[in-house]
């Protein structure tokens, strides 16, 4: 997309790609989403190529620990255009020690992108870590391809982009109220230049701290969101990455969607935003909202580990890759 | 306790003490209960000195930070045998670099024990990182002392040790059953010698990962406890211990009580025994179970940053700290 679109993702003609189908942690559970989703694919002219274990069940897995450490692999030798998960849910954290990094590493080098999110945070991470390669937070084929409503535009439209090699930038709009710890570091002018951009899930990527699977990424502009967690629980794990040093490394903090939790009436006015505010109070970065990743419909693509740069213009904001393909 | 008691505590004759009661985390809710326990306490034949922002409310706080903080460093200075917190919820982990940690210190050289759970774990171990001192993980007012039914009786027999500087250890008895993963290193017959008790509440203690506030401690004994945590969270929370390096540094794990989490029908198996199986065949120490600690009525009192010893004799676990006092 062109810097000063408005539009987060754009469309483009459509080429058969090759795409490849995996299950690296939970087991499905929702075969029909399965079905939709590859049918869609196929549906925009793509080549899906369904890893043989993709619908294993090993309790809540999808299939057992050397089952799915397989499946990873062969993803990374199918010489596919993206190896796309079919969800995330919990088991790649287990793998991590287990995983062919240099696999990885020639796979990424021969051209395939590896996209996913939440669970998948895991590896994105430990893959950053162990080999500085870039790998994709982005949608995954049960919740975004096979949803049984139609699939979100934007999500879509990302997603071409990244198989087109299109894809320069994701932008979105500031909410309008940025909250009491607003201040000069979070202006309506920010220009950040070429930083890794890296993050994922909150949860996930907090729960790498102090291992060797966690990225040691120094001037970096770092995204993050959640599903499920309280904000207080939010507040504790940024507290984490704020007293292990890690905020202050960076040149900023990047919030994206945090969903599905339920705030109590002894909360009394303790929300996400004062999680925001207080983070904000205690940082010199700035803090930039609302960004359309996480457990929602709406997700831009995002190259973990890439050279990005990030612009705030009133409230436009995008992070800019183009200079990277 | 005697060494060979089967009991977990034994009671002695009371006399009165001096207990300073202060909110470090979440605000009250539940004030019946707070006069319940200050009654029971009182009934007990001890002088309450009860904070006076004990039962402030700032949000879901039991006051803002500048409030707890303050309340935190009076009950360092109240000059009481016993430092016991309301209740935990949220809200230490904000405050953990405004603490002075060295009016802590002096609090507990002049013998002020700070017993407390949960939430208390950030605290506690702030405080062993930074001082070396020992806290008490015990009860704390709301939900033991002020329960609406009558108190547990061993909860109960456990403080008055502590209070009389009676208590010796704490013991339990281990599962029949000790799961797939048992071995050798579970065997029968474990003694291990003077080792640095630490842990808490495992969520809150991963949180402090990476941070100045972890306590780094060598050939310990670990035990850790959580409430309304999945299995497979769990299980992340181990493995971070794991891959931090920080489990091989121990001699022994001890697992406490994990309960209020919902298992749902795509686990399929998965269960906190997987958990149990799956840790113990990733790492040499012993594995033990079912320790009476955590988010329960029956709860024995743990110096954290003790020197203690740990034995198992068939079915008998014993953590011992006679040598102690």
């Amino acid at each position: 997309m062109s810097k000063n679109s408005e539009k987060n993702c754009c469309s483009h003609e459509h080429t058969s790609k090759h795409i490849y189908i995996y299950s690296p942690a939970g087991s499905l559970r929702d075969k029909a989403a399965f079905r939709r989703g590859i049918k869609r694919l196929e549906a925009m002219g793509h080549h899906v190529e369904v890893d043989p274990s993709a619908q294993d069940v090993h309790m809540r897995f999808a299939g057992n620990d050397e089952v799915r450490l397989a499946a990873i692999h062969r993803a990374a030798e199918s010489g596919a255009d993206v190896a796309l998960i079919t969800r995330g849910a919990y088991g790649l954290t287990r793998l991590l020690p287990e995983i062919d990094y240099r696999l990885i590493a020639s796979s990424i080098e021969r051209g395939t992108k590896f996209v996913g999110l939440s669970d998948f945070t895991a590896f994105q991470s430990a893959v950053l870590a162990k080999t500085g390669h870039v790998t994709w937070a982005g949608p995954c084929l049960l919740t975004d391809f096979g949803s049984a409503d139609e699939p979100d535009e934007i999500t879509m439209a990302c997603f071409d982009d990244l198989l087109h090699g299109h894809g320069e930038g994701a932008g979105w709009r500031l909410p309008k109220e940025r909250g009491a710890g607003e201040n000069a570091r979070d202006a309506n002018q920010i220009y950040i230049p070429s930083s890794t951009l890296w993050g994922g899930n909150l949860a996930v990527l907090n729960d790498l701290i102090g291992t060797p699977f966690m990225p040691k990424i120094k001037n970096g502009i770092l995204f993050v969101e959640d599903v499920g967690e309280h904000p207080y629980r939010i507040e504790r794990m940024l507290t984490q990455l704020l007293y292990a040093g890690i905020l202050e490394k960076q040149r900023a903090l990047i919030l994206g969607q945090f969903t599905g939790y339920k705030l109590a009436a002894h909360d009394k006015g303790f929300k996400f935003q004062t999680v925001v505010d207080w983070i904000r109070s205690k940082i010199q970065i700035p803090v930039i909202c609302n960004l359309p990743f996480g457990h929602v419909p709406t997700k831009v693509l995002l190259p973990v580990g890439a050279k990005v740069e990030l612009s705030v213009e009133d409230r436009d904001a995008l992070i800019y890759w183009g200079h990277f393909h």
